[in-house]
């Protein structure tokens, strides 16, 4: 057992809003995931959904107001809630939730991610 | 809402291995705490634990071997197995796991986190 080195993940791919497995915490996965640009609206009914960006800075919207997450900081969008990820530049994030969480939640889409890979 | 500064929870506490609370994730707590020297040889029966080391270096003793994790890496103990936290300098980390999960486990001992406050 050794173990996980976010640089070394990150430098593992570069495809855009399609989270890469790289651990397991009980019943959930913590995911890399590189962004740019803008997300779809959506929620997830059953969780909560933490993000802990790495590098760069990441805005999640909500219905009601922007939360600006840089690197070194994390924001935990509470069950239920609906949440638009936008960033500017390429930001390098993680995503702790429970294994099977699918990315674009209630809304579906072409984003959606059919198949989360471990690396 | 806003996000959570890692800088700036881990500036407003200087006692060591005693986790404080940042966030909350479903039914589990994220902890900040501060550590340097020799922990206690526990373990946790119902829960993994994370340990994301963000400041300095931790060795994570286990009965068969030793697991260095240092800034930016992570490292999730199983659930039921032995483990002994040790940092030859100050090491700063957060902690994930359930609300409740005491921090000497199945050891006690005067280590024991008596309450665990949000910060």
């Amino acid at each position: 057992m050794e173990a996980v080195n976010l640089g070394e993940k990150f430098a593992k791919f570069s495809d855009r809003w399609s989270p890469k497995i790289i651990g397991r915490l009980n019943d959930l996965h913590i995911k890399a995931v590189k962004v740019k640009g803008e997300f779809v609206w959506h929620s997830h009914a059953d969780t909560d959904e933490l993000f802990f960006v790495t590098k760069g800075m990441l805005v999640i919207k909500l219905r009601d107001q922007d939360v600006s997450v840089a690197a070194g900081e994390f924001f935990v969008v509470p069950k239920g809630v609906d949440h638009k990820p936008v960033a500017e530049d390429e930001c390098e994030l993680l995503l702790i939730e429970p294994a099977g969480t699918v990315n674009t939640g209630n809304a579906g889409g072409e984003l959606t991610a059919t198949s989360e890979p471990w690396i």
